[in-house]
C-alpha cells in the first residue's frame, strides 16, 4: 500500500447493497481517498438512515436508476440472486446512452454472475463489467459490522472475460489495492473451483456429518467431543439460507469437487477395509504433510 | 471428588506403558493417594530411568512377569497392538496361580481389546478384567507430557462384559473417580461406535479431504483458507501410524459410521444437484440446530 495520498480514482462511486461487504468498501474508499463521493443503494429505509447518520455514504436511496448517469463506478455487493434485476436496469440504460461507469461486483460464484450479466446484456458481457470477489468473510454481517480496514491484507479475485476492457480491469485492480487488498486475476472456472474447494465443500461435508451425528439422537456423544468433532463441525453452525444459495449457485464447481473428494475418500475407505497398512500410511502421510505445509503458510501470514 | 483423604484403594499398582496416559495415571494415583506403590513397566531403558529419576513410579522394569504375584491392580496403557502378548503372559500366570490382581486397560477400541483377551484366556474373558478407556487425548505424547491432573473432569468409559466381576468393576470405577474422572459404563459396541463417530471418522474425513486438496498441487488454494478449510483440516496433521492403527483396529465401527455418513452426504448432494431448495434448507437447519446445541453443551463445560 502506498503511503503517499493519491488523487481519488473515482469521482462518484455507487455501492449497491450495504451489508458487511458494501459498507466496509464505502468506508474504505473514503478512508483511503479512493472516491470523492459515495452513493449507497439499499433495500430498507432503516439501512439507508443508518448509512447516512453514520456517514458511511454521502447519499443513499432505494433505487439505482436515477444515479446511473452520474456515477463513474458501480460495485454490486448484494446477495447473488439479487443481481439479475440490477443487470437488467443497466442493460436498459445502456441501450439509451453509452455508460460512463465501470461495473464490478462482489459475488461469490463468478459463473452465476457472469451468466446473469450475459443474459441481461443480450448474450455478450459489456466491456465495462469486471467480475470480482473479495475473499473477506466474517461471522458478522450487516451494515453495523462494516469497517474501513476489512480488506487490508485480504485477497480480491478478479475474473475478467475476453470481452472485458483491460483498462476497466486495471482501474478495479487499483481500487482494491488502494483499500489494502492483494489482487489475483484468474478465470471464472478457476475461481469457482478454488472457492468450492476451500469453502463450499468443507461446509457441505461439515453440515452432512453434523446431520449424521444428530440423527443418532444421543446427547452422550457430545461428551466425547474433544476427539475432533468440535473443530470438524464448527462451520455447520452457518446460516442455512446463505449456504443453500451458495451450494446451488456454485453447483457445477461444488459437485466437481465433491466427486474429486469421493475418489480420495473411497481410496482411504477401501484401504481401511482391506487393512492395507502401507496404503493407509501413505495416504495419511501425504495428508499430514500437506496440512503442515498449509499451517506454515498460515503462520507466515499470521493467520494460524 | 472427595476432599477428605481416603485410604489407598490399592497396595501396589502395575502400570504397563509409560506414555502420556500411563505416566499421568501413575502421577495421579500417587497425588490422590489411590495407590501406596507404583510399578512402571516400559520397553525402553531411557523411559525407565526417566520414570525413576522423576519419581513418577517407585519401581520400574522392562518386564511385567516377575511382578504379577505382588500386584493388586494392573493397568495396560500400551498401544493396542502391544496388548496381546501381555494377555498371554497373564493367562500363563493364571494357569499356575489364582491372580490376586484386578486388570484394566486404556485401549481406544474395546472390541479389539476384549477379543485379544478372550483369545489369550481360551475363549472366556477372565472375571478380573475390566475393559476401560479414558477419553483424555492431547496433542502431546510421551512420558514427559504426563501430568497428575490429566483425568480431572475427563470421562472414562468402562465396558464390562457378562463375565466381568461386578466388584472388580466397582474398584476400577473408584480408581478413576478418585483421580478426578467421571465414569460412564456402556457396552463394547456402543463405546466403539461413539468413538468412531466423535473422533475416528472426523479424522478419516479430514485426512481424505486434505488428500484431495493436496492432489491439486496448487499452493494458491491456501490463500483462501479463511473460508473453512483451516478448521476443517486441522486434525489432518495427526500422526499417520497412530491413526492407521485406530482405523484398522476399530474397523467395524468406523465403517458402520462411514456408511451412515454416506447416507446423509448423498441426501444433501442429491438435493443440491436437483436444486431442491426446501430439502437443502431442511437439512442445513437441522445440522445448524444440532451444532448450536452441541456448542451450548461445550460452553456449559467450559470447553468451547
Amino acid at each position: 500500500m502506498e503511503t503517499i495520498m493519491q488523487e481519488p480514482l473515482f469521482h462518484r462511486v455507487g455501492i449497491v447493497g450495504l451489508g458487511l461487504i458494501g459498507a466496509s468498501l464505502a468506508l474504505a474508499l473514503k478512508k483511503f481517498g479512493v472516491a470523492k463521493e459515495i452513493v449507497g443503494i439499499a433495500r430498507s429505509q432503516e439501512t439507508i438512515e443508518q448509512a447516512l447518520n453514520q456517514k458511511i455514504v454521502d447519499q443513499a436511496d432505494t433505487c439505482l436508476d436515477s444515479f446511473l448517469d452520474t456515477l463513474d463506478c458501480i460495485v454490486l455487493c448484494t446477495p447473488l440472486r439479487a443481481m439479475s434485476p440490477l443487470f437488467d436496469q443497466m442493460a436498459l440504460f445502456s441501450q439509451k446512452k453509452e455508460p460512463r461507469f465501470i461495473l464490478t461486483d462482489a459475488g461469490s460464484s463468478k459463473l452465476f454472475v457472469v451468466e446473469s450479466a450475459r443474459r441481461a446484456f443480450g448474450g455478450e458481457l459489456p466491456p465495462f463489467f469486471v467480475p470480482g470477489h473479495p475473499i473477506a468473510g466474517s461471522e458478522k454481517s450487516g451494515i453495523g459490522a462494516g469497517t474501513a480496514d476489512l480488506y487490508i491484507k485480504h485477497t480480491v479475485i478478479l475474473t475478467p472475460e475476453p470481452e472485458t476492457d483491460a483498462l476497466a480491469t486495471e482501474k478495479i485492480k487499483s481500487m482494491w489495492r488502494r483499500v489494502g487488498a492483494k489482487v489475483d486475476v484468474m478465470s471464472v472456472d478457476q475461481h469457482d473451483r478454488y472457492l468450492a474447494m476451500t469453502s463450499h465443500v468443507p461446509h457441505l461435508l461439515s453440515f452432512s456429518y453434523m446431520h449424521a451425528v444428530a440423527s443418532e439422537k444421543n446427547d452422550v456423544l457430545y461428551d466425547y467431543a474433544a476427539g475432533g468433532l468440535r473443530d470438524f463441525t464448527r462451520i455447520a453452525a452457518s446460516d442455512p439460507v446463505v449456504w443453500r444459495d451458495i451450494f446451488t449457485v456454485n453447483k457445477k464447481a461444488v459437485i466437481a469437487v465433491l466427486n474429486q473428494f469421493e475418489q480420495h475418500y473411497q481410496a482411504l475407505k477401501e484401504a481401511v477395509i482391506s487393512e492395507d497398512d502401507v496404503k493407509i500410511v501413505e495416504i495419511l502421510t501425504q495428508s499430514k504433510g500437506a496440512r503442515e505445509y498449509f499451517s506454515m503458510v498460515l503462520a507466515e501470514r499470521g493467520k494460524k
